[in-house]
């Protein structure tokens, strides 16, 4: 007699933590299993107030759920994932669903969605953001996959979310791989946004001399305005952590070199296939790298930097500066998210609605912040925003924040400071902004060299100069 | 009775084009075939001086050739290489050579490599630059493959290389394919390259008001000097060209939205994958998508900027604080490209001359270059050097040029020039310098919200600080 109405497949934190979450919640009994049984038994041992359901095989994890059958996987991305598939859809029917909750690939989701679909199984790749305790307590949740699916996985789903403002934090976001490949996008966000904080830091260290301490108070004052976020908020908590060992700043004694899980690459790499410029997201990964070269960097360090330093004289108005600086850098990389959204949408004909996608990204995710109401707001007026920096609020963020950006950006090139993210988001906004860029020269350059053509500003058509010829102009077949 | 001692497969223009440099040298006798028989009359009639080998099948090619037979494949990249390949395989012997001339992911040449190896046929992947007219004339190659296959390749592609400085540019780049890899990231480079020159041009007109013939003898000038290019030089030449319809500057008329053909964004993809910042190529490949984004930038014209464009005092001296911030900044772009190729080498297990790759560009390729002898110059001083900007001749051109570099990346940055290229290779720069970077912080906020651990700068062993809890710290299982 089947008594649960959902199952976790792969008990490690993550999925013991989303177990017990989907337990504590009522009309939930939960199934629960894992490849080795001890890890079940101890599951079931630790928490007995969830009542979980012991499936020792999968064939009794299928015994124990009703049908619809449903399972949230919770294993290694890859091969890992791919051995519980195949098992599940040995033992599940037409019309049962198989959840993956683990950070798969999007292009792996959309794959193997198809190969699942053939049995009339539904597979749905669910992005995952909050890490242990947003599993535990509740995560944001962004599921892809059939509609059909979320008739029954969405309401198990919008009970353990988190909440934000009233509001359950999932949404089913499209088909197959929508969900895995707006999960990607928040994680590069989630780069940007950190490097864009540590190079606001290392500014006001370098350029006031105050100290970490300090400067976790002026990020708890920031936390209390336009950029309140859970990733200002525990960059205070960091910097005003003290090593106990040393009585240094924490953040003195920590070495210096970034690692990363890979999901910020991906988010760059698909961006370049998608063709569009995501600058911020890709210099906060290779300040990543960067930092974590360490024969480099010591080859570097001899290298000549500007005779002085940054002396600011007004320490407040600088502090300004700088916090104006991040708040519009911090546009741009949500501008460039949205962006591989909204084309990545196009490419694999996902209906992604923007707005509910900033607002699922309210609670539970580490990018969740109050301007992501603004995102919500700005798409809800205008749907076919093209960019999202261009609508009013944001454009007269900008106003407010420019020439705080460029003194700062201008600051940090004639001092040292490397800021590649404030400076790579500020050059973005200039080529956004420009009425004619040297792109021209470039179609000319590869005109010459390649004849690769160009269009002209001034006629329909594809042109070509016979460069070795006698530079005249001749119609050419379009070969961009 | 075999005549040709070596044949082209694909006879479209860059075919015909290598064939015909091919027939001209001294010994060789060519066949040639193309899947439509028509081209393959075409050209034989069209060049008789070539006395080419006629194969009207796969079959006659190889009759055609003395053995070890050896072929160069001249089809589109993807699933025609793989077919002439395949059509090759059946027709060759043990101890043949296919060689694919196309711009194939090196990837993909490695796994056909390991297919072809197979069959005891060798399989070189074979980067040629220079175009259509390099083709002809003398390209820089870039064989892959094994070293047994060169022996047969090696003498007749240094007859049709370009010659620089009296050595041909051509080299046994590496194994499988070590030669498409090297290609690839020279076309990164290119991108680099191209955008740089971009950026100084717009920065010269947009500050100095001086018109494109003006800004063509500038960079004529240059091209006396360290910036001494093919680029620079053609940069001259399309700046000078006027448009016979509206006798306006060409470049003001062309469409100011540049094209690409992909390569640019597989090297920016590759060096994600291999942990490498190659961050002048991706804001370059970057600024290429963003011009061609008409949508996005009619709503982003209405963006707020500076109230005041860069009005230059002395414009002798901002032309050559432009010049030195360009050399800079493509210094960093060659020092990215090296890292590629070295990270590249390492992760293939390819036993690259970085020195001998600087000296096949000087001759046939687009980014042709006077300072690539300095490359070569600085790997044959140091063959370990980890970065190529902290070798002496390179650290003398940023002391030189680092405060030009910084007016001009502060200026644009106030003044509101779009300098993506320049701005990135800056802050680059100056992450290598860094004693310190904030990426302390980053690890913490890391450590902070998902317990992703970090180190110490003063002891071994990875801690994790328990956050939640008392706040002390622990040792942990790395998890980076």
């Amino acid at each position: 007699m089947p008594t649960a109405n959902i199952a976790v497949v792969g008990l490690a934190v993550m999925g013991s933590n989303l177990a017990r979450n989907l337990a504590s919640r009522e009309g939930n009994t939960v199934a629960v299993y894992n490849r080795t049984t001890a890890k079940t038994d101890a599951l079931i041992e630790a928490h007995p107030e969830a009542e979980f359901v012991k499936a020792a095989t999968m064939q009794e994890l299928a015994d124990s759920l009703q049908t619809p059958r449903t399972a949230i996987i919770m294993v290694k991305a890859g091969r890992p994932t791919d051995a519980v598939i195949d098992e599940l859809v040995s033992v599940f029917e037409p019309g049962d669903i198989i959840v993956d909750g683990g950070n798969a690939l999007f292009t792996d989701t959309i794959a193997r969605e198809k190969k699942v679909r053939e049995t009339g199984i539904h597979f749905v790749g669910c992005g995952i953001s909050g890490g242990e305790e947003g599993a535990l307590n509740g995560p944001s949740l962004m599921p892809g996959g059939t509609v059909e699916s979320y008739e029954t996985l969405g309401p198990i789903l919008e009970k353990i979310a988190a909440v934000a403002e009233g509001e359950a934090c999932v949404t089913h976001v499209g088909a197959d791989g929508a969900g895995h490949f707006v999960k990607m996008i928040h994680n590069g966000i989630e780069y940007a946004d950190m490097q864009l904080i540590a190079e606001a830091y290392d500014l006001i260290r370098h350029a006031t001399g105050k100290s970490p301490a300090e400067i976790a108070d002026i990020f708890a004052e920031w936390n209390e305005g336009d950029l309140e976020s859970y990733l200002i908020e525990i960059t205070a908590e960091v910097l005003r952590q003290v090593d106990a060992k040393t009585g240094q700043p924490l953040v003195d004694v920590i070495l210096d070199a970034a690692g990363a899980k890979g999901t910020g690459a991906w988010t760059v790499q698909t961006a370049l296939d998608l063709g569009v410029p995501v600058s911020g997201i890709a210099e906060a990964v290779f300040a990543r790298s960067l930092s974590s070269k360490p024969a480099q960097r010591a080859a570097g360090a001899a290298l000549p930097g500007p005779s002085s330093p940054w002396s600011v004289q007004d320490a407040d108005a600088f502090v300004e500066d700088v916090r104006l600086a991040l708040y519009a850098s911090k546009v741009i990389a949500y501008s460039q998210g949205f962006d591989a959204i909204i084309q990545g949408a196009l490419d694999h004909d996902w209906a992604i609605d923007k707005g509910e996608v900033a607002k699922i990204w309210r609670g539970g995710c580490i990018i969740r912040a109050r301007f992501l109401n603004r995102i919500t707001e700005a798409y809800a007026a205008a749907p076919g925003l093209v960019a999202l920096v261009t609508a009013p609020f944001f454009a007269d963020v900008m106003a407010t924040a420019q020439d705080s950006w460029r003194r700062i950006v201008a600051g940090a090139a004639q001092s040292g400071i490397p800021i590649p993210a404030f400076a790579s988001s500020l050059a973005y906004y200039d080529g956004l902004r420009a009425p004619r860029l040297p792109a021209a020269l470039v179609q000319g350059q590869r005109d010459f060299f390649g004849a690769h053509t160009y269009k002209r500003i001034d006629a329909e058509g594809t042109f070509h100069t016979l460069w070795s010829g006698d530079r005249s102009e001749i119609e050419a077949e379009d070969t961009h």
